[in-house]
């Protein structure tokens, strides 16, 4: 079992809550150093079940937190979002989608611009479907779209998901969502980053200690097989970036929403850095 | 010819230098009415071949104005581009390229970043391709990247095309140049437009009067024959968009480099408006 942790957490470096689940499951086995295999399992199982029921519960409370901070958003505004941060991604409703829905639950008629999030295309191939499925009104861009989108207006708040967020509320979150905040800045636009409680590692003092994940270069010259850029071509392809705590207006957790974003704020709402 | 004419001008509608050369070549029928078929055909190869001429020679002019602007840069510094305006879309070197290979053979050795720039990935195929072949440093991201790749201090300067520059300077580019300016302004890095003077509408008194181009979702929501995205979503897919002087650190002609970008710098290398 133990070996089963440690090949997971190699999966992959830069989420927290991986490691914050791992974690959950090592300690049932620590505590019970005693029990035969199957009643270990048992155990296990039902740490994973609790885990699952929590997450269900918690993106619920993100999106409640989130649609009362957008209440006062006209009807039918204008929401971007970058990459996935739904149903397909949680075991609820997400946690940036977990808003939209909840807006949407709300009657509020969110029209979600839905960056397309090069190179795994996650925002056309998983947020655009979720939005669709759901009926809620969306249209899907590319990411070097978004600045203009925001030029012209029809954007009114963006909210993306994150992976890990320091002491100091940087927010690591996929490839792209760095540049989506300098733009929404330059628009004098609010960026959200909703995330769980168990994203945030109090450990890290800023976002720089933050591992980031570098892929494949396949990802970026290849598509669907098809080879599109000259081979052997060098290529730069980092997973993730992270957004400074300057440039998010507020962190929506499901134990509220934290605004502004300082290392105060953040240890009040979830506990001292160690 | 006159038919000819009109259909070529119906083909796109930002770029202007599009126009320029059929205004040209429509002159040139309209100075001799009273020719043969052949006569005027030989008049219309001759003004054709004079503009390609011309073309190369501006290309070169351009090379060497931004060269020289950028001659402090220490050896093997970065410089990022957007979309390609390199020997592939012009008769020469290109404009934001042919800077580039002027600055490679000074021995300035550019490392050049180069965004795939989607949909068309005109980066990917076209610009990385011709930078390998001329044996430049580069590496290629996607477009979100860029904003990663400067906050890493990777970016000395962006170098970009134009396909219309208004009276006050403002360029329309392919889409995504409007949010690569926003982020190279947040890094303090200068962007530098590289354009004929046969691309400014002095027509045009700012760049809200641009006609951009809208294309279709198909080149969002499809990859090489694949579909990627949810059939019948809604897709926004301008081709171009606008980047108001503001942001234009220098616009490089083949006239010499306008710095700062005014009205009145633009009136005195290129004309006055009319």
């Amino acid at each position: 079992m133990i070996a089963a942790c440690d090949y997971l957490a190699t999966s992959r470096p830069t989420a927290v809550n991986l490691f914050w689940a791992i974690d959950r499951m090592r300690r049932v086995a620590e505590q019970h150093p005693a029990i035969s295999s199957e009643q270990l399992a048992a155990r296990l199982l039902a740490e994973a079940r609790a885990i699952h029921e929590e997450d269900i519960a918690l993106c619920t409370e993100i999106g409640r937190h989130g649609a009362d901070l957008l209440a006062d958003l006209p009807i039918g505004s204008g929401i971007l979002t970058h990459c996935n941060a739904g149903a397909l991604a949680t075991s609820g409703d997400g946690t940036a989608l977990a808003v939209i829905f909840e807006l949407q639950r709300r009657g509020r008629r969110p029209h979600v611009w839905v960056d397309e999030t090069r190179p795994l295309l996650q925002g056309s191939r998983l947020t655009a479907w979720e939005l669709s499925q759901r009926g809620i009104d969306c249209t899907l861009i590319c990411d070097s779209m978004a600045a203009q989108v925001m030029r012209e207006g029809r954007v009114a708040a963006v909210i993306v998901g994150a992976d890990r967020v320091a002491a100091d509320g940087a927010a690591a979150n996929k490839i792209g969502t760095y540049g989506v905040a300098v733009v929404a800045a330059a628009h004098n636009l609010p960026l959200y980053v909703a995330v769980p409680a168990s994203s945030f590692d109090l450990s890290l003092s800023d976002g720089s200690q933050i591992p980031i994940e570098l892929r494949d270069p396949d990802e970026v010259t290849h598509f669907a097989g098809v080879q599109v850029a000259p081979p052997n071509i060098s290529v730069y392809n980092p997973a993730f970036d992270v957004t400074p705590p300057g440039l998010i207006r507020g962190l929506i957790t499901d134990r509220g929403v934290i605004e502004p974003v300082t290392r105060e704020s953040i240890a009040r709402v979830i506990g001292e850095p160690g």
